[in-house]
């Protein structure tokens, strides 16, 4: 059998992973059988499991992928460019998150692994949350953690809105509250200041 | 047959619900076969199905009776009594929603039953919204819709944060952001103000 190069095995990687989140958008994470990821992915089970272990490792490699790309938004632009990005997730996509929270509960193993790929983003995250605090642009009598609860409560909400399929809500209109609730000295949106 | 006395009949349709509420949150929804359902409520299907038409229905019907329970809540203790609410709801019982959300996206039938058993508790709290624009409670610049969409994307955040089984955030965080984002003149957690 020839050996397949570097560049290869990559490619052959991103096929499957492209392949395993259609499949799991499409039929949910318990839907996406075998069989399915197979003719989704167009490989046989023995390549696709040859690069991953399980169906399990094929959905944490795409959320660290989430996670990331979310972050560098966060990092890059800010809260206004994460409420974009969500609203562009495909709803099908951001189902199969929800459908695995029991999942996430009932299983410590899968919430460990889940979590660890999680960490050094929230540290990242944390570390802008802190500047922006020095900065004035945040208010600074809650700490970085408390002030992420809050936010990650709305994030979480917008997914759930979004996997609905409910027409998304005005991005302004989230941002300005969330603004109002954990911003700086600059207080409310305009429409309430007295002319 | 002996004729079941109307008194019998409601008992017995409490102890169906209850029965399918315990077997849907401990198996989830697509989990809980007719078989499970039989065995945690203790009648056999045929007398399950005599009460209630489908497994839809046993579910609709419990969300329906969530609803009007949160939305007593609202009218009655507000926002702060809201949240306390959804903090003691069993994890494994929001999971089960969250595992219908995507049902709710692509069954329109089911959405539309969903949605109509909610509508006269949405009324009703727009009304209570509404009051409390008028007594100067919360802000006034936004409509009752948008303030409640954003108050739904934390709750909505708050049921995905306790599925998941996470530490519940403190309860007096989450309102008091909440209200530094929708409230009236009164500005700001205590904390902010100089002493």
């Amino acid at each position: 059998m020839p050996k397949i190069s570097d560049a290869r095995k990559a490619e052959r990687r991103e096929q499957i992973l492209a392949g395993a989140a259609r499949c799991f958008a499409e039929h949910g994470y318990e839907g996406a059988t075998v069989a399915k990821l197979e003719r989704e992915i167009g490989l046989s089970r023995g390549a696709i499991f040859n690069y991953f272990a399980s169906k399990e490792d094929l959905f944490l490699e795409l959320a660290a992928r989430d996670t990331k790309r979310v972050s560098e938004v966060f990092l890059d632009r800010g809260l206004e460019g994460v409420l974009h990005e969500i609203l562009e997730f495909d709803p099908s996509w951001l189902s199969v998150y929800l459908e695995l929270v029991r999942r996430a509960r009932t299983d410590p193993a899968f919430r460990t692994r889940l979590e660890s790929r999680e960490t050094e983003f929230v540290l990242a995250n944390r570390a802008r949350v802190e500047e922006a605090q020095r900065a004035g642009e945040i208010r600074d009598d809650l700490d970085p953690k408390s002030l992420g609860i809050f936010v990650n409560l709305v994030l979480h909400g917008l997914m759930v809105q979004r996997a609905t399929g409910e027409d998304p809500p005005p991005v302004g209109l989230v941002l300005g509250l969330l603004e109002d609730a954990i911003g700086g000295a600059r207080r409310r949106t305009p429409s309430r200041t007295p002319a």
